[in-house]
């Protein structure tokens, strides 16, 4: 039996090509952080995003440049792309003018009802959806006032929204509850859940650097996906949005839910190992990141757990004196020089591909 | 309400200084991978993992060298330290009279009873405790051939080590149950969590590396903290051991349990920011490392969420062009050219810092 619970059901929504909701895979975004405007710097980070598995990008509209560009930018990408508006109901129609996949904007921040619905027309017109996107830090005054920046807050935040949009019968609808930390955000999804079937985006906002980041992701993202909640996922984190990426599938690797690429299991090394075996986890990992194959491959620093844990993985090697002991499914094959190690790994590595790919 | 259950009751047990059970705070562990017979060197480790505030070490003894080096460790360190051994009895004797604080060995493995019995009477002579350690890569042939590599056999593996070591009247034991997946290492602590009050060690071992590592660690410790398993841990990363601390610290104060030195919010920035927040993440990140202080910073690339973040925050900044505006409590202080930035801003901390230290 898996950690993680049945999916709550959710009706399906689309953002271009990728389908949202509980009938759909969980969907791995990131927001590029170029200037809109500087369209070949935007493509080049969309395009690196691509590589590294995004399946669904944004970009900030601040005004009307971004918009305009997002209709160059998508003529050389091929993930969808959502827009990010704040307040102007006309980026997010020129967004939608220019070929945007998906908007994000509240509807409750928008102002007269005259430029709500020409938003939703708008939305209407070209079938793109919407994400309704409650962030604790920015919750209408008059809520903030009564209820804080409490999960209770953010709640009632989305159902403001989800009701403006609905109230114009537009229900191509997903909703994020985001607070900077884990606690709340966890808490906002588990409350809405049982009173919308719009579908959830999930993830812990501002969660800071590297340790922070990963951590306060990994364990919020981490939690919602196990109670089921959870459609697709954006990790915020202060760094290149490529590792966003690479850390939003370790989340869904860790959990069994999705896996993309090879599996690297490698020892923390203790005072046994003789063997520099940072640098060869370090470049094999590196190397590994472009392979699409799900083999699995085990990195261990000497032979009290090397063999053991060899065994559960496609390929791995143990470290000795110098050298390492490379095994195939538990089996010893040779050693090889520390200096060979990588590059001979990585060769087994391939062969063991072209074999797994010869299967299908 | 908490997102985290109350603690497992267990049986209290010390390491040194240190006690470890459910009457004392969680603690955070890690291990040297320095030779330990290379005295200087792993000295140096464990001082640099003190500072960081790892309140217990574990130290790999593989042979009668390593063994007699722990006399002169302990000569120059604070915090307990703990002998890793492996089937070898009288290494176990040998570093108890070096004066190891606790064994980690699995009597099972020790062979001969006389053996198991000189061991138990050595650690209840010098009162050290014993951590059975069961790893799935490395369980006894005969459990392995009947349940496999399963969280059943890990269990049945740290039941059947726990008996002989009761049998013999000895109690003062912990014990950790480490797959290098989530899945297993959890289910494995929540189905002995009702068959002893032992306390817990928890860890995913063989991680991996920072994206991998930092991920299944948080998720698998965490979901285990939340349900009220885990007394100490141990983060395993393919990386300085420094780095296990830190990522032991931030799932402590990601699921409000513990926390250690000032919180870091920093947004991911998008196509907004104007500033090179990721520079100023990062030195500030670098500069409160050995700060003491509990304040909650905010570094925020733009004004969308940034007032709002920073209101919740002892201070923030958020971006503006080429410069930064410093808030205090959510309250504009001043602005700030970029290359001012983080100096002016650590300044603040210091001057909030010695303001709280005051008050108490």
């Amino acid at each position: 039996m898996s950690l993680v619970k049945e999916r709550r059901k959710t009706r399906q929504i689309s953002v271009g090509s990728v389908k949202v909701g509980s009938k759909s895979p969980v969907s791995v975004q990131s927001m590029t952080n170029t200037r809109t405007q500087d369209v070949q710097a935007t493509i080049k980070q969309i395009l690196a995003l691509e590589k590294a598995g995004c399946e669904i990008v944004r970009v900030a509209v601040p005004d009307m440049e971004a918009a305009l560009a997002i209709e160059k930018i998508k003529q050389d990408i091929t993930i969808p792309i959502i827009a990010d508006i704040h307040f102007d109901y006309r980026l997010a129609i020129a967004s939608a003018k220019a070929g945007v996949n998906a908007l994000r904007i509240n509807p409750g921040n928008i102002g007269e009802k005259k430029k709500i619905k020409a938003v939703v027309d708008c939305a209407k017109e070209h079938k793109i959806s919407i994400r309704v996107g409650v962030n604790a830090g920015s919750l209408e005054k008059n809520i903030e006032k009564r209820l804080g920046t409490t999960a209770q807050a953010m709640v009632e935040s989305a159902l403001k929204n989800i009701k403006i949009l609905e109230d114009l019968d537009f229900h191509d609808i997903k909703v994020s509850l985001k607070a900077s930390d884990v606690e709340r955000t966890v808490k906002a999804y588990r409350l809405l859940a049982s009173q919308t079937d719009v579908p959830f985006h999930v993830g812990v906002t501002e969660a800071g650097g590297l340790y922070a980041g990963i951590t306060k992701s990994a364990i919020g993202i981490g939690m919602l996906l196990t109670e089921g909640l959870g459609d697709t996922m954006r990790v915020s984190l202060t760094r290149d949005p490529v590792e966003e990426i690479r850390t939003g599938y370790e989340i869904l690797r860790a959990l069994g839910i999705r896996s993309r690429g090879p599996e690297l299991i490698s020892c923390p090394t203790c005072g046994r190992c003789r063997i520099d075996l940072f640098k060869i986890a370090r470049e094999t990992e590196k190397a590994l990141l472009d392979h699409s194959s799900k083999i699995k491959v085990a990195i261990m620093g000497c032979v009290v757990n090397g063999p053991g844990e060899a065994k559960e993985a496609d390929i791995g090697i143990a470290g000795g004196d110098g050298k390492g002991i490379l095994f195939k499914k538990g089996k010893v094959i040779r050693k090889i020089d520390q200096d060979k190690l990588v590059e001979q790994l990585l060769m087994e590595i391939e062969n063991i591909e072209i074999e797994k790919s010869g299967e299908n």
